[in-house]
């Protein structure tokens, strides 16, 4: 990762029960937004109780425009609206600090 | 959540094998951390590979700041770079924009 200040999306989720074809719309998704220009990295989890939180970070907030308006993640998000999400939220955030740790190997 | 701007703290992490009293100290945590001044919500996943999300929300830097100086949260941070984690990730950001989606009801 850079230095800040980059981008960070917070999308935090529950799903519908089932599949509806969203595994393999979500691995097309990983394949393009790893693509993009700007893309620095992306984490996932999802929890036993449903809840999913999912973060991208970018270089800035014109890439994150850029993917917005690909067409197919257009279409990726109106599928998420009718069927694969419960509820989620979104938030765009500009990271002001960031440090990472790592255990001495050993230890 | 109030509108933006507010502060998203994302901590992303792989645990050690084993608990180490983990359990019981992220619940203390999370008791203290959900009782300050500016603190606006917190979510968490952890996936079946092991990686967890946490993102606390933050009313401003001061909140944030104040949080940290926390006697006990601060030997909790020590005891997770001793015992907890394999390695962590965290950012600070300023929530710039924010929207939340909830599936109509019988839909």
């Amino acid at each position: 990762m850079p230095e800040p200040p980059y981008y960070a999306v917070v999308f935090t989720a529950v799903r519908t029960e089932g599949d509806h074809g969203y595994a393999a719309r979500n691995e097309r998704m990983m394949e393009l937004a790893t693509a993009r220009p700007g893309f620095l990295g992306i984490d996932s989890a999802r929890g036993a109780d449903g809840l999913g939180i999912t973060v991208s970070y970018w270089r800035d907030e014109e890439s994150i425009a850029a993917w917005r308006e690909d067409a197919e993640h257009t279409l990726a998000r109106a599928d998420g609206r009718e069927q694969w999400y419960a509820s989620y939220a979104l938030h765009v955030a500009r990271v002001e600090r960031a440090h990472a740790f790592t255990r001495p190997a050993g230890a």
